[in-house]
């Protein structure tokens, strides 16, 4: 089992980043535009990109501490990870940890999601510090793979 | 154990990458302009930063296809683990598969280092694209740890 880890700071209130992470709109905003679904516990979320994309099954959401997402469908090595977000707060910083945990093998394709989930939580950071991300078709081109 | 892992593809050739890996020139236009050693096989690079630094012993060095450093000197969590670059042709771009590999635990300093990691591997692709980096100290902040 491998994971991938990220830690990013955003001068914003845990609320507001718990709110780009809970609500369509939000996530929306920093991941892709064509996000719908159920953002509550139980519900499911669907991620479309050129690409394809993931649907996730929000297993937790306490309200600026933490959400937990299963995957339930998109490519092969994605189903069944997790990817988790926990908020805390130093001084005037909202720390989210990051974590997509599970991957079976640490694949090629591991290595450039690892890279990508760091370009995208530095869209989160921007869109709650501004008021824009950078969320897909508008994401940082960051090799071949896009 | 744990690995950091990314993957980034630049539109250079494998040896204008090459050399941005084994040069102090090449090193200190993506990474930290504070950079000095030898760069060759057996030789010891000195890496410093405004909060301490790191020094890197070349383990391997094969032109336009691996670097393979092991971390001497800097943080405790880095002393040991190795750090490696390996690169490959795909079309247009030249692909660099990153691993930092042989973390003892997965502590929130790795969380860290992921997304610095991250953003130094998109510093490196853009110097090697359009001439100019963002090496520290004009390194993009990613937190309140920087």
């Amino acid at each position: 089992m491998a994971d991938i880890l990220h830690r990013i700071g955003a001068t914003a209130s845990p609320e507001d980043v718990y709110a780009a992470l809970t609500t369509v709109d939000g996530l929306a905003n920093w991941w892709t535009r064509e996000t719908d679904g159920d953002p509550d516990p139980g519900g499911v979320l669907r991620f479309r990109f050129a690409q394809g994309g993931f649907d996730m099954k929000v297993l937790d959401a306490q309200p600026a501490e933490r959400v937990l997402w299963e995957v339930v469908d998109g490519p092969e090595e994605w189903i069944g990870t997790h990817v988790r977000f926990d908020l805390k707060r130093e001084g005037d910083f909202t720390i989210v940890l990051f974590r997509h945990e599970g991957w079976r093998e640490p694949v090629e394709f591991m290595y450039h999601c690892s890279t990508k989930w760091a370009t995208f939580l530095m869209s989160l950071k921007r869109l709650v510090e501004t008021g824009t991300g950078e969320p897909a078709p508008h994401d940082v081109q960051i090799s071949n793979w896009h």
